[in-house]
């Protein structure tokens, strides 16, 4: 016989926390927490055979689905702190469950984020997990902080993980380090939540890529109300990426590729060095890659001229 | 064309909330609210054709994923006040996303919650809400804060929203006011929010009933390290129940019949007037059934005397 809801719970995600704040964990009506201040809240969902591919390690989508969280924690320039999960599973899997919990708790416990609450119910898998961090709102990072002439910015190197996801789907096997690289990239993301913190006060506005450069980059215009320029050939592309494809290919990667959870960020041009300093002190490569400029939507440049890039970024419903 | 999941959310789901605690809305990377002291958080998944029957109607989908979270708000004695939205739908449907959206703004506005953030997602239709409250940690109600001699009482009556689950599958159609009346019980689950706030400081512990009367009261118990007895006579059993069933049935479905969200709580006898007092003046109706007693479990009593119940609740894994 399958054990029930709360044995599942009790086994694989009731935990103790070490944290002062929550007043009430996993096993009431609600968690309670004790908050102070202004407080961030996000929600992903991932859905099997839409977010990641059928059959993904059961760890990489508990890590997943947290990191993808974190993600936007370092957007908005919050500490991540607390989180809930509602898991919809098929059926009750040993295996599968132990796995998703320690890719959820090994990444959690990384960032000190303690689960506090969450909802489990039987269907097909779908995996919806919500975070909440604090922030001071005087240094918080939003969408729609930026302002024409500001840099434009992206921290680490784009297209890596969509390159990894279509190589992870084609089954390409061990073709060496470079190709693995790029399949780590997709499958153990690392949410920028150090950079976003200290990138707060000194950021006009910011975003996570997690639907491609173009989109997320458009969705930071929109908000802002102006348009942006990038430099194509200022994109941050990695030595793997450019191992396994042409240049126009990782380039296309860089620009429509989504799940890079880098973080693309404005800055006056006033705050340059600053920009530069406080991302060495944390230990994160950025590049500036164009500047955000009068009326709306994203160009791309190549050699000072506008041209057409072949896709701008993926939609769930299109 | 399908519209895009941006396209989605501008049409239906982003509306200006008159929430001066909501810093940042739907539309960034995370909500921001400014919150000051103990929060009380909660999420409930819904999942076609386990949570609810195939082909319910949309406004009754969105009205139920708050209902059943405004009811764990209730049964922490926490003021509801925000609310975020993971939907994955198969494909976007315009008159199921607008039915959905009505019954979920409607239910909000009557309980002035904001809806501040959330995920769209496509897949398989899974609907998880989540919740959060503020509460006065001094009079919360946890499932954990019961003693021995302490009363146990329910709210309103139990067994109707699974009698008219039972019809709605069975597609009775219409016979008549008590049938009807059962089905509404069901589409149309009303949250004892107001209940909750005014049992706070006087009960001992408290509960939603979601999964039955006897899963949920056992949980109370656990949490509080005690039994329960509960006089089944005593059962609040509503007269179209009555009218539907024999007793002895219309008392299973009381005992083990999910979806009432009725609150089940607990205080010492000498709250007994200010109980009935205090839930006279909030228009809710409330009858003791029962006592804590030493040991564990949830044993029924008829005329006295100990009997086994034919079920045990309802848990979504067995």
């Amino acid at each position: 016989m399958a054990e029930g809801e709360f044995e599942i719970i009790a086994r694989y995600f009731s935990r103790s926390s070490a944290d002062r704040d929550v007043l009430v964990g996993i096993g009431d009506d609600a968690a309670v927490v004790q908050a102070s201040g202004a407080l961030a809240v996000a929600v992903d969902t991932l859905v099997e055979d839409v977010h990641f591919p059928l059959g993904l390690p059961a760890e990489a989508v508990g890590y997943r689905v947290l990191a993808v969280n974190l993600s936007d924690m370092a957007a908005m320039a919050a500490q991540p702190r607390w989180c809930t999960l509602a898991l919809t599973l098929p059926e009750p899997d040993d295996s599968w469950l132990q796995g998703f919990a320690d890719g959820l708790f090994g990444l959690a416990d990384r960032h000190s984020v303690s689960l506090i609450g969450g909802d489990l119910t039987r269907g097909p898998l779908t995996v919806s997990l919500q975070i909440f961090g604090t922030l001071n709102p005087a240094a918080m990072l939003t969408r729609g902080g930026g302002h024409v002439g500001d840099d434009i910015y992206v921290t680490g190197t784009l297209g890596d993980s969509a390159a990894g996801l279509m190589l992870i789907k084609e089954g390409a096997g061990n073709k060496g380090p470079e190709h693995a690289a790029l399949q780590e990239r997709f499958l153990w993301p690392e949410a920028r939540v150090i950079a976003g913190r200290a990138l707060g006060p000194i950021a006009s506005a910011g975003i996570d890529i997690s639907d491609g450069l173009l989109a997320d980059l458009g969705h930071l215009c929109h908000a802002s109300g102006c348009g942006a320029s990038v430099d194509v050939e200022r994109l941050p592309l990695s030595a793997e990426l450019l191992s396994v494809c042409p240049p126009t290919i990782a380039e296309a990667y860089a620009l429509s590729g989504g799940d890079d959870y880098e973080l693309c960020f404005t800055a006056a041009p006033s705050q340059a060095q600053t920009v530069e300093a406080v991302l060495a002190g944390v230990g994160c490569p950025a590049r500036r890659i164009g500047r955000l400029v009068g009326g709306s939507g994203v160009e791309c440049r190549r050699d000072g001229e506008v041209f057409d890039p072949v896709s701008s970024g993926y939609q769930h419903f299109r």
